[in-house]
């Protein structure tokens, strides 16, 4: 599965494209932080946005774009350019027939480093360390992206063993315990 | 002047296209709302939304785009919404190479209507007036629209001359009482 993350933002804009699988190690595709100079025009930064954006999504053909979900509570000074950073990634993923899913900053937190309220720091030496990097991704928006892309990877495959073994209660069938490997890095 | 008027949001979306020139009777050339259901995929309702603004300016052609202003501030259940529909709209000009204004709700009530805290009752009923319509735009969204729109053909106006006149002062040049018409509907 290779998966594209977007960090949303209009003064930098991070994306990261990881490809791999649950229990197996993952694989660093692609990272990138579009940048928009805050005194240009709001529209040429829009603009120049949607532009790599849709660039990176018809570069890498992901299975699916993830970009984190947008809380309008949170500085709510930068909520607007960072919905809109947000909407350009999903109309460039959809335009294309990609699906869009969202996580929130803790589930990412949470997927990544195991504690919801991680910061910045521990964030960037798990990404580091899950995909075996030589250096840290930087800026911090860069290894933000990539975050969300391993979190999919990881919930997806999470989510997807919950759903059949729903559909197996449902039908009747004795749930066994799953013999695939255990979610998260193996140290 | 034609100017495209956004009212933006993700639900009903209002377009509207007025033209002229201040002074003059202004002229609706084009009304509609654009509406995505709730019950869609977000990635879905965003390029559709996308795609309805981009033929809209495409059809138009208007010298300007303006869109209203979001601010963080008010309605955060919706803002995330609000903030994307205007992104897109700025990105529609400006692919196009169309300049893009922004105008806050007050602003866009005291054009209007005198009185920065008009209810949405008084702006539709003016909107109808000023361009001499048989029946009221709706809903609220579509008369929004072509407030915006208004708005920005009388301010452009009224800006244009307060520059004129910064410009003659600074020249030296006395400042001769203008000859335009005065900004508003003539009643």
């Amino acid at each position: 599965m290779r998966v594209l993350g977007v960090d949303p933002g209009l003064t930098r804009c991070g994306v990261g494209v990881v490809e791999g699988t649950t229990g197996r190690p993952l694989t660093l595709v692609h990272v990138q932080v579009l940048r928009t100079p805050a005194e240009d025009d709001i529209g040429a930064r829009l603009l120049a946005l949607a532009d790599g954006l849709d660039a990176a999504v018809a570069a890498h053909r992901p299975d699916v774009v993830v970009v984190e979900r947008v809380f309008a509570q949170h500085n709510v000074r930068t909520v607007t350019g960072t919905a809109q950073a947000a909407g350009l990634a999903m109309v460039a993923a959809t335009r294309l027939g990609i699906p869009v899913h969202l996580h929130t900053p803790s589930e990412v937190k949470a997927a990544i480093t195991g504690s919801g309220s991680a910061d910045k720091a521990q964030i960037t030496a798990m990404v580091t360390r899950i995909l075996r990097l030589d250096c840290a991704p930087k800026p911090a928006d860069a290894a933000d992206a990539l975050a969300l892309a391993i979190c999919h990877i990881w919930r997806g495959a999470a989510l997807a063993r919950l759903n059949d073994a729903a559909v197996r209660a449902k039908a009747g069938v004795r749930t066994a315990p799953t013999r695939s490997a255990p979610i998260g890095v193996r140290r």
